[in-house]
């Protein structure tokens, strides 16, 4: 992590200097933190989408570039991976092997083999790598895990993560997605394996197509509830559903020796109606652009920081390994229907 | 208080007996919290609804009497006076004088020369008296009050009361009730003298008929904002309606030099229910016969407990003797549009 | 439910008189409710404890008798099976023959084979029979239940039951208890039945001694983590542990198509304190005799409404069985590391 | 508010050109928004503290200057007026003639007298002038102004607000600061006259120095409670103190017709702890800083809009004179100890 290239990247950059691969819902918002963090500049767009890309780079004073071309200016020292999910290993590798520090959107891939290969390409080049796990940037759960770590509730024994999406995707995205487990449920991982503070050994799941038939009929699933175990006998439980009428429901709780901390989900408003109905508060924020906006300034400023300090990342390369290999032996646990170790 | 008559009234009642003046809604709870008691026993009813008496005798297995016949039994060694608000002052009296230890509804009467001579009775004859302020037994507000007591908050310095009914009761009971202050607000004065835990000596009084304007035409309000100082600086709001749509609200905050103090709202269960409209909770319990049954049974119960252990009275005649002066300053300041000092 | 025997037992009650088996902590519960009830009247009490029966027979006015006398009165038309756990089977059965309608704590017994033979038995004196699953009474459950029913929610999708207990029982109760699947989960695992609406036709569980190594010891687990799967997709979880610092901690939680349902804790009062530590407020009510007082009125208020109205038991035997199939599912579960198949 | 003045502030600038009087906290607040606007630019920065104004024109790319160059610089089509109160209303006089659409922080003046010429120069000149009362803009308290415009909780009939500051400004502040009326209370009577959409025709104020004597010594008071009375019957109350342990305390609670709208305060974080010894959520945000960073935003933002746009202000001129109307009102209200009418 602290190799030759990393000390290069970060070097002489009083300004980090970024390319961005990407410029779509995820990219846009990350480049316009990029924008207001004051200590970074954007100066390459690498987008298959001519237009997106050229819009992108014309806010921000970027300009429209090929990978190769971006990778290539010495000028850059970090990149921003946010483009589709087949592209993130590949460009991983040529990243790491430019020397660039590289923040790179979950999943690293859909393919452990090539999560591997893109790993070992990272760690090679001695290149810095935060995986886009942004929930760990959210206020909320990271005041929950400070407080962990400070002993509020003594040695953990139980999670509960409830992760509920208002409303499915698209099936053209579905199909590409590599199945809920990995696209959406790899999030709850991560957090498990956060707030556990201990590996999960094993992995057992249940899922359904509840919502919607055509998601059944895409092979893939859009309810699912899942039990973690680790080798101490701590234990977390994931429950994940791709609709929530009520908006996007984002909820930890924490068991330890000594008490429950739980976080919950942000609301719009502070404002409780109470008339011959009901006493009625807002619901939670929409959807991860609206809940997250906070976490993914925090998670960018946090990598800057790494980069130009040559501190830790706070959620590595490693990390978004860990989380696709639970996500894949919840795939199986599924298909096979026993509960499935993990290495 | 503790003269030879109290001590008489109390010996030899292993099982204290009453007599009830009064048969109706609030009469009807306290006999049914007397006979659940099981420390005490119902001797006598006397109603000038002579079915209603009769109901409630053979419910409670009491006899139906007259006010002289059930004062004359020595057996009888305490009252409820629950009847009509006219008839409270003239009942304390003679059940003083007939050596009763005496439980009365509040208000003990409306105009404060009639009340006074009731105390002066009381006085006379030793006799130990609780004022129905029903809302001192309600475990939210009694729990409140006992961590000012543990220094919770550090000194009071400021106490908001909010208190407001479901709906008017009917015109008829307003056109006799002495007015919203004496009749509404009489509760809250009382829970202001013992938050603030010093006497107020002046009111300041805004008041409105909002609700209905039937009610300003039988010459009370239905709205009103109530402030009260004290010597010291310390000061008190209430705001009350006849009307609140969402049911019963009574809550109580207490501001001191070290914190705030919430009492709040009693739900009927903690049933939450998010769909695309809302988060909606349940309402507050809709009256005062949901709200407050248990303050009533306990109110019983502690006035049971110190007439047997010739204890203390928690809340006594002379505190329904100050909560009526401050209704009368209060009714006062809205008629003369100033502050007005109470002695 | 509707036999002779049944009729027999219901009619000419006006007062509906009972026979209780058991007078300890649980016991003296069902006995101060039924003699509160008003239309219910305890005529036997039977206890090895001679004294816990004599004390309780002299509380309620009812005479100390062995199982025989009891069951021979013509006079008892029901019975509550409240003594140690491995007798309620056989006194079920004995109930059953004498034509007594019977209200049985849970579990009916840790035997499959047993509590066949004991519904055997019911079944064919016809007598009605409540299984005391306490919960389905408890208001915020009834009502969140209730809701589902309206439709509030849609199809339900997922529940989610947490259930932790204050801390553990003596390690002598833990020996005889059947584990703690049989003697505490088997609650959530009716609750769960009652919630979802569909038969769970697998439990897969994890569990682990995390609280205290002596109840390892004694062979049992004290935190554990279970999932159901029914036919339809549906899916609950339940966490447990025996401990937890902040009191009893009870809730629900119901996912439908339309909506989220929850139920949570209930508190002993509604003061919050905010000072400069916190806002804080009042912990759930300590442990299930506080929680669950109102449930334990409502549940023998519903027996006794069912026999003498010859209504059909709103919790039967078939609830009870069903309950420990599951509970006999998850320690297989747990034993094999496979989910496992209930018929 | 539509005259030539404004039309030719508004015209041919695409980017709105400001100059700031005062560098400040406040001011650094506004400028900071201003930045990252993306609509205006920060051309003059005007303070009498040469190294703030220096500091703060250097971070925003402005130039130092003084009011009269400021001023006569064409190209500034608005100012912020984020001085000491006793500058505010001599420079939006200055600016008004100038030209210049004007955003003042409150109050305009401590003197009735001298808002009353500031307003006569801006109507005169036709300006466009927006006055700093920045909780309009709280997403909370406008959510619920929202409402009550939406009809949801029917007539408005009585307005509770909370107020309260975490600690006492220095007394170099206070001794300069009008009294705690027309310094902090001020907001208070704006948000009292917008929830209640109709004009207060009468103060009346408690007030008590109870946190620290020096402040009493002073001159002023640090605790204190306020009636309003409308014509129709419409009241509200306003509670405050210079000190709550707790942190910032801002509440509103509006009464009407139908129903209860109450907006609480924000917290930190949703995190919930639960141990032994209670379930604490998040103390509020501290103080207004951090409350309010949001309003502020949305404050300059609404205020470029209506420049811009040539739209009305949201909170104009006026507004600031009828809060300083009531501030007067109250302060007399104490002195002499009765109801004041305000014209």
């Amino acid at each position: 992590m602290d190799g030759a290239g990393h000390k290069q990247a970060a070097q002489g950059n009083a300004m980090l200097v970024f390319a961005q691969f990407g410029a779509g819902r995820i990219g846009a918002i990350h480049a316009a933190n990029l924008a207001a963090s004051g200590s970074a500049r954007l100066a390459h767009v690498v987008d298959v989408n001519a237009a997106a890309g050229a819009a992108l780079a014309r806010k921000h004073g970027a300009r429209v570039s090929d990978t190769a071309t971006a990778l290539a200016d010495p000028a850059v020292g970090a990149v921003i991976i946010a483009s589709s999910t087949d592209t993130h290993a590949d460009l991983v590798i040529a990243a790491a092997r430019s020397g660039k520090a590289i923040f790179c959107e979950k999943p690293i891939d859909l393919s452990l083999a090539h999560v591997d290969e893109a790993l070992a390409a990272v760690r090679d080049a001695g290149m810095p790598m935060l995986v886009g796990f942004n929930r760990r940037f959210d206020p909320n759960f990271a005041e929950l895990h400070r407080r962990i770590g400070a002993g509020a509730i003594g040695t953990v024994e139980q999670v509960v993560i409830t992760s509920r999406d208002p409303g499915p995707p698209p099936l053209d995205y579905i199909r590409v997605s590599g199945g809920m487990f990995r696209d959406m449920t790899i999030h709850d991982f991560d957090m498990a394996r956060w707030m556990l503070n201990e590996e999960p050994i094993e992995v057992f799941a249940n899922g359904a197509a509840l919502v919607d038939p055509a998601i059944a009929a895409a092979g893939d699933i859009d309810t699912a509830m899942v039990l973690l175990r680790c080798a101490s006998g701590r234990m977390a439980h994931i429950n994940n559903s791709r609709r929530a009428t009520y908006g996007y429901d984002q909820r930890v709780e924490v068991h330890g020796s000594l008490g429950r901390l739980v976080a919950g989900n942000r609301v719009g408003t502070t404002v409780e109606q109470a008339d011959a109905t009901s006493i009625a508060t807002d619901k939670p924020l929409h959807f991860f652009l609206e809940r997250y906006a906070e976490a993914y300034r925090i998670e960018l400023a946090a990598f800057i920081d790494a980069v130009v300090n040559q501190a830790p990342m706070p959620v590595g390369a490693e990390d978004g390994r860990r989380a696709l290999v639970l996500a894949d032996a919840a795939l199986q646990s599924l298909r096979e229907n026993r509960p499935v170790r993990v290495a």
